[in-house]
C-alpha cells in the first residue's frame, strides 16, 4: 500500500472548521481575568488547558504540566513603587501615576498588577533629573562630554535601542488597513544614582534601554483617556529562569547564588506613561539635546540636570524613585499534549505559545492561545472520531513565565535538550496572533519559507477581494529572490518570543506566525495597548479585529503548515532555500567588511568557497528528492532523506562559538550587533576589531569567527551530499 | 520479504578467511622503514592504504585521502638533543646516549628519530641535578619541604604519575602466557632551570611527568644489549592539533598564536634510558629519598643535589641538558574508506586504527594497522564478489599523527562533528592489536559489552585448549554482575588512542580492542619495547606473536563485531547495560562522598532517583524490544527503536559541564582525578572543595556538577521511554 501521505481532503476540512466564533469565545474566556504568571489565574488556565486536551471527544493523545520552580519579580503590594517630584523643602510637587486610570472598569482590581520593570532592583534613589535619550553607553558618554556630571543624578530614559534612534516620533496618520491603529510614542525612564556611572556602562547600559513607557493611543477621541498606559516588562539580559542557566529549573537543580546572576538591571528602575514622561521632560533645563534625541513631546528636550525656573517645578527639585521590587521563587507551568504519530510518531512538530500575560493580556499571548485551543480542537475532533491520525507526532505547548523571559520554554529545552534536539522536525510559534488586520507576517529560517508558502497560497485572506493569504502577504513584505523571484520575505528570529531556544540553543528549524500592520503606514513598534492594562478583550472584540477574522487567517496558516510538517511523506522542508541567504550574507559581508579585512590580510576566499559548496550540495540533493519523489521509494529511503532534511539546520550550532552569549549557538542567526544582515560572528568580531591594530586579539577573533562559519558551512554541506560520500 | 539481517554463514565465511600468515605479510610490510607522521614512509602507507581499497578484487566501495596541516615537533637533525654531567672545570664527564645501540641493525638509519618529547621547547639549562620522583606538584613541595632550592637545579623524574608510585617496580618473573614478557623498569628525566619551580607547579606539573624513559628487557640474556631503549612520547597536555582546538586544521582555518597554546611543557625535557638514569641516579649525594621513592635501579635513591664526592663524577658536576626541538608544520592525512550500506547507508560503523610510528612501529600502530588491512580485504573480497554488502555503512579508518596527540582522528570529528554525530552506531577501534598473548582485552562504554561478548563467545581462543575468546578472557578480567553473573571486565575508556574524540566530543559509543598479558603476572604498564626503536617487526615475529594468532584473534572479534553492528536488524547496542555502570557510580558516590555530601548538606537523592528513572526506562525498552523482536515489525519501527539505541550515549554529553577540559564533554567518562569509578564531574569536584567551607565557589560547583548529571540521566531516561510519551 502506498506511504501514508498529506491528505488534501483532511486538509481541506480542517481548514473549514477552524471557527473565528470559537476562537473569540477562547479569547473572552482566557483574557476575561489577569493571568500574571504563576498567579492564581494562571494555575486556572493551565486546568483549563489540560481539561481541554483531555476532552474525549476533542483532546488530544495525552497531556500534562511540567512545573518548573523559577525566579521572577514583583512589586511589592504594600508598598506601590513611586516617582515623585521632591521639593527644596522635600515636599513631593508632582508625582507620577501610580496605576493605570481604570476607563472601561477592566483596568483597576487585585490582580492589575502594577507597571513595573522586573528584575530592576529595589531602592529609592533621589536626585537631579537628567535626560539621556535611549540610556545606552554612548548616550550616557554624550552626556559627560557636554559637561554634565552623572553621579547622583536620575537618568530619564525614553524606548529604543541602538540604531533605532527614530523610532520615536510618532506616526498619527489615517490608517485604512490597520484598522485603529493610529501611532504611538515612546518614553523610557531609567534611574541612576550612587553608582558611577562609567561602571554601570560597562556593565549593562550598553545592552539597552533601562526602563520604558509607553502611550496607548486607541483611538484619537480617547487619546486623553488612555495616555496613562503604561508598558510592564522584563528587564533581564538573557532569557531562561536566571537562577539556573543550563540546567532545568526543577526543585532539585543548582541554584547561583543571587550574589553570581548576571544580567539583572543594575539599578533601580520604573516605567511611566506619556503624561508623566511628558511633565517631567518639557520642565528640564540645561542645554538642548541634541538634534537625534529630540522626540514628539511637543516641546524642546533638554538635557538637565535638574528642572528651569519657570516650569512647572522650582528649579531645586529632585525626583525621587522608590522601587520594592521583590524577587520570588515561584511555581510555573509548561503544558504539553500531544497527538501520536501513526507512522513515525518519533519525529515531533512542535507548536507552541506562551500562556502568562501581564495583565489580561488579550492580545499578548491569548489572542495565540484562543488559536491555539482552537486548532487543538478541530485536530482533536478528527482524532478522536478516528478520521485521522498523523504520519508525525504534533506536540502542543502552552509555555508558562514567557513574559519574564522565555523561562517556560527555555526551561523545557533544557530538561529535554537531546531527546527535542534528536526528534523535533520543527518548531512552529504562536504569540501574539493578531498585532493588526494588514497581512501575515513569518518570521523563520530558510528551511521553513516553502511549507509556508504552500500554505499561505491556499488559503483565502481575511478582509475584501479574494486574495490569498499568500498574494496579500506579498503586496506588503516582498523581496526579489534570484530562484523564484518576487516572494514575501520571511523576516529573521530574534529573541522576542519562546522559538528563541529552539532556534539560537536547540537549532530547530523555527518560524513565528502572527497577522500585523502596514508597515509602510506606520513606524509603530507594536500595537498600542502592549503590555499595559488597556489590552482587554473588547480592545480586540472592538478594535483589533472584530469579527476574528485575521485570528481565523493565522489558525489556518499554522494549521496547515502543522498538517503538511506532520503528514507530508517527504518533509517540506527545503534546505536549499538556505542557500539564498548565505548567498546575501557572503555578498554582504563582502561588501561591508571585504575591504576592511583585506587591509588586514584577512581572505574571504574560504568562506566563498563554503558557500559555493553548500549551494552545490543543496542543489543535488533538491535533485535526488525530485527523482525519488518520482518514483515508488520505501519509507526508510524516505526517512533518511527526511533525516538530512531535518537535521541541517542542527549543523549551524557550535556551542563554543560565543560562550558569552547565554543560549546562542546557531552560528547564523546569533544577535548581531551591526545593521548589515551577514554572519553575526564574524560582523560582531569586525567591530570589535575595527579599531585595534592588526595581530591583535581582536582580530584573532575574526579569524577565529571566520573559520567557525566556514566549518559550519562545510560541515553542513556535508551532511547534505548522499550519505555514502565519505 | 525479511528483512536483512545478521547471517550467520557470512559471519562464519569472514571468521574463517581471517588469515594469520595475511596479517604477517602485511605487518612485515607496514613496519619494514620506520614511518613517522608526515614523513615520507607515512606518505608512502597512505598510498599502500588506497591502492589496497581501491582493489577491483578485494578493495571498499570508495577510499580517499583526508589531508590536514598540523603542528608537530621533531629533534633537531642537525644539533641532537644532549644530556651531559659537566664537570666543575668545563669538560664533559659523562655523556647520555644520544641514540638506541644499533642491536639487530634495525635500530639504526637515517628515518630512526632521536629520542625526544614532542613538544617540550629547546633550551640549554645547565645545574646541579636533583631526583624529583614522578615530578608531580607534591613530589616538588616535598623536595621543597626537605630544604632543597629548586631554582637552576635540573630535575630527574620517574615514569609515573598521581597514585601510580608504585609501578615503577621492575617485575622479573618468569611467565608462562606472556610469553618473552618479563619485566620493566620505569625512569624519568626531566629537567627544570630558570623558573621558578612554584609557577612550573601551578602550570604544569601537576599535569604528572614530564620526561620519562624506558628499559626494555626483551630477553633476559639481551638486557645489557637492549638496555639503551628511550621512549619517545608527545608531553602535549590535550588532544588534537595544538594550533586548532575545535577547529579543522584545514589550511584556511585560523591557527593560534604559538605565544596562545597552552598544554606545551614549560621547559626543556629529554627522556633518557635505564643505564644513563642509573649513572645519574645512583650517583647523587643529599638526604636518602622517601620509601616511595624508592626504586629498582639497585641502590638507595637520594634527593640531591649534586653528586657524591666518592662517585662517578665530581662533586661539583652539573648536568646539562640541551634540547633542539622544532615545532613544524606538516601535512598529516587520515585514509577512509567504505562499504556502502545497502538498507540503511546513513549508519556508520566506524573502525579505525592510527598510521604513523614513532620509529617502525611493529606493534604500535602496525600490528593494528596490518589487522585492518586484513579485514579490509576478506569485506572486501565478499563485497566485490556480490556475495554480501552489509545493511549499514562501514567505513574504515587509517589515522594520521595519532603519536602527537591523536591528532589526525581529532582533526576528522572537527571537522564532520554533527555528520558523525547523527549517524554514527559505534566507532571501534584497535591501536596496538597484540601487546602480549595472555588474553583478549576490551575497553568500552557499556552500550558495546554485549556485542563483544556475543562476539567472543563464538571464536576460538589462541593457543591451546579449546576455549572461546570468551572464556579465556573471564579468567583474566572478570566481575560479578547483578544481572548477569561473573563475565568478563570491561575496562573504560580513557584518552591513550583514536577512540577518545569519538567517546568525549561527540558522544558515540566506543570500543578498544587487543590482546594483552596476564596482569596478575606483570604489573608492567606496557610491553617494553613500546616507543623504541626495537619495536620491530622480528620482535613481533620472534617473540611477541610467533604465528600471530593473538593478531588472527583480535581480527575475529573486530570483524565479528563490525559484521554484528552493521548487519543486524536490531542494533546490538544494548543500552540497558549502563544501568548496572550507573548503580555502580552511584553506589561509590554514596560510600566515598555521601557523609562529606551531607556535612555540606548535598543531598543525593536526585541522583538516586535519576538512577532508578534510568533503570527502569532502559529495563522498560528492553521489554518493548523482546516484544518487538517476537513479532514481525517493519523496518521503520526498528529504526526508530535503533535510533533511540545509537543515540543514547549522546545524552551523556554536555558541551558545559567541564568547559575547561578540551574536547571532554562526556559526564559520565571525563578525566577523574580520584581513584574511584563514580561520576567525574562530581568526584572531581569534591576533591576541589573539600578543603573549602560550604558556600564557598567550589561547594557551588559540586552543586552544579550534582545537577549536571543527574539532568543528563533524567534526559537519557526521557530518550529511553515510548518516544510518543510527553
Ligand atoms: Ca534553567
Ligand atoms: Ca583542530
Ligand atoms: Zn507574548
Ligand atoms: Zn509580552
Ligand atoms: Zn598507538
Ligand atoms: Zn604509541
Amino acid at each position: 500500500s502506498a506511504p501514508q501521505d498529506l491528505d488534501l481532503e483532511i486538509l481541506e476540512t480542517v481548514m473549514g472548521q477552524l471557527d473565528a466564533h470559537r476562537i473569540r469565545e477562547n479569547l473572552r474566556e482566557l483574557s476575561r481575568e489577569p493571568h500574571l504568571a504563576s498567579s492564581p489565574r494562571d494555575e486556572d488556565l493551565v486546568q483549563l488547558l489540560l481539561q481541554r486536551w483531555k476532552d474525549p471527544e476533542s483532546g488530544l493523545d495525552s497531556a500534562e504540566a511540567f512545573t518548573y520552580e523559577v525566579l521572577l519579580s514583583f512589586p511589592s503590594q504594600e508598598q506601590p513603587n513611586v516617582v515623585d517630584v521632591v521639593g527644596p523643602t522635600g515636599d513631593i510637587i508632582h508625582s507620577c501615576h501610580r496605576t493605570e486610570e481604570n476607563v472601561t472598569g477592566e483596568q483597576g482590581g487585585p490582580d492589575v498588577i502594577q507597571p513595573y520593570a522586573a528584575y530592576a532592583p529595589s531602592g529609592t534613589p533621589q536626585g537631579l533629573l537628567v535626560y539621556a535619550n535611549h540610556g545606552t553607553e554612548d548616550d550616557f558618554k554624550e552626556l559627560q562630554t557636554q559637561g554634565i556630571k552623572l553621579e547622583g543624578t536620575i537618568a530619564l530614559t525614553r524606548y529604543g535601542g541602538v540604531g533605532r534612534g527614530d523610532k520615536d516620533v510618532p506616526v498619527i496618520q489615517p490608517d485604512s488597513t490597520d484598522r485603529h491603529w493610529l501611532g504611538c510614542a515612546e518614553m523610557t525612564f531609567a534611574v541612576a544614582r550612587g553608582t558611577a556611572i562609567n561602571d554601570l556602562c560597562k556593565h549593562h547600559l550598553a545592552h539597552g534601554k533601562i526602563g520604558l513607557s509607553w502611550l496607548p493611543q486607541l483611538r484619537k477621541e480617547e487619546e486623553e483617556q488612555d495616555i496613562s498606559g503604561v508598558e510592564r516588562g522584563s528587564y533581564y539580559k538573557y532569557f531562561g529562569d536566571p537562577l539556573t542557566p543550563y540546567l532545568p529549573a526543577i526543585p532539585s537543580s543548582f541554584r547561583l547564588d543571587l550574589a553570581n546572576v548576571s544580567g539583572f538591571p543594575p539599578i533601580p528602575t520604573q516605567p511611566i506613561g506619556f503624561q508623566d514622561a511628558r511633565d517631567l521632560l518639557c520642565n528640564l533645563k540645561g542645554t538642548l539635546a541634541p538634534a537625534t534625541w529630540q522626540g514628539a513631546l511637543g516641546c524642546h528636550y533638554r538635557l538637565g540636570p535638574g528642572f528651569r525656573p519657570d516650569g512647572n517645578f522650582s528649579a531645586d527639585s529632585q525626583v525621587n524613585v522608590s522601587v520594592y521590587n521583590r524577587l520570588e521563587l515561584r511555581n510555573s507551568s509548561n503544558v504539553l499534549g500531544i497527538i501520536h504519530g501513526a507512522v513515525e510518531p518519533d519525529r515531533y512538530v512542535l507548536y507552541g505559545n506562551h500562556r502568562d500575560s501581564w495583565v489580561h493580556g488579550a492580545v499578548d499571548p491569548s489572542s495565540g492561545t484562543a488559536v491555539l485551543l482552537e486548532l487543538s480542537r478541530v485536530l482533536g475532533t478528527l482524532l478522536k472520531k478516528g478520521t485521522w491520525r498523523p504520519r508525525r507526532s504534533i506536540v502542543f505547548a502552552s509555555w508558562g513565565a514567557e513574559e519574564f523571559g522565555l523561562i517556560g520554554s527555555t526551561e523545557f529545552t533544557e530538561e529535554f535538550f537531546n531527546k527535542l534536539q534528536e526528534r523535533t522536525v520543527a518548531y512552529i510559534n504562536v504569540d501574539i496572533a493578531v498585532f493588526a488586520n494588514a497581512t501575515l507576517r513569518v518570521q523563520g529560517t530558510p528551511p521553513v519559507q516553502s511549507v509556508v508558502f504552500s500554505a499561505t497560497k491556499e488559503i483565502r485572506s481575511p478582509g475584501p477581494g479574494d486574495l490569498s493569504i499568500y498574494d496579500n502577504w506579498i503586496r506588503y513584505f516582498n523581496r526579489s529572490s534570484p530562484e523564484y523571484g518576487l516572494v514575501p520575505s520571511l523576516g529573521s528570529l530574534g529573541a522576542g518570543s519562546d522559538y528563541a531556544p529552539f532556534i539560537h540553543f536547540l537549532g530547530i528549524s523555527s518560524m513565528d506566525i502572527a497577522y500585523t500592520y502596514d508597515l509602510s503606514k506606520t513606524s509603530a513598534r507594536i500595537y498600542p495597548t502592549y503590555h499595559t492594562a488597556f489590552d482587554t478583550f473588547d480592545y480586540v472584540d472592538k478594535f483589533l479585529d472584530p469579527g476574528f477574522s485575521s485570528h481565523q487567517a493565522v489558525a489556518q496558516t499554522a494549521g496547515s503548515i502543522i498538517l503538511r510538517l506532520s503528514d507530508s511523506f517527504f518533509l517540506p522542508l527545503k534546505v536549499s532555500d538556505y542557500s539564498e541567504t548565505l548567498r546575501s550574507f557572503l555578498q554582504a559581508a563582502q561588501q561591508d567588511l571585504g575591504a576592511l579585512l583585506e587591509q588586514h590580510s584577512i581572505s574571504l576566499g574560504p568562506l566563498v568557497t563554503a558557500v559555493e559548496k553548500f549551494e552545490a550540495e543543496a542543489a543535488a540533493l533538491g535533485q535526488r528528492i525530485s527523482t525519488l519523489q518520482k518514483g515508488s521509494p520505501d519509507p526508510l529511503q524516505v526517512r533518511m532523506l527526511n533525516d538530512q532534511l531535518m537535521l541541517l539546520e542542527r549543523s549551524f550550532l557550535n556551542p563554543r562559538a560565543f560562550p558569552e552569549e547565554r543560549y546562542y549557538s546557531h552560528v547564523l542567526w546569533a544577535a548581531r550587533t551591526g545593521s548589515v544582515a551577514t554572519f553575526p560572528g564574524l560582523s560582531n568580531a569586525c567591530s570589535r576589531a575595527r579599531d585595534t591594530a592588526s595581530g591583535s586579539e581582536a582580530w584573532a577573533e575574526v579569524q577565529r569567527q571566520l573559520s567557525i562559519v566556514v566549518t559550519a558551512l562545510e560541515g553542513a554541506a556535508a551532511t547534505l551530499r548522499p550519505v555514502v560520500d565519505l
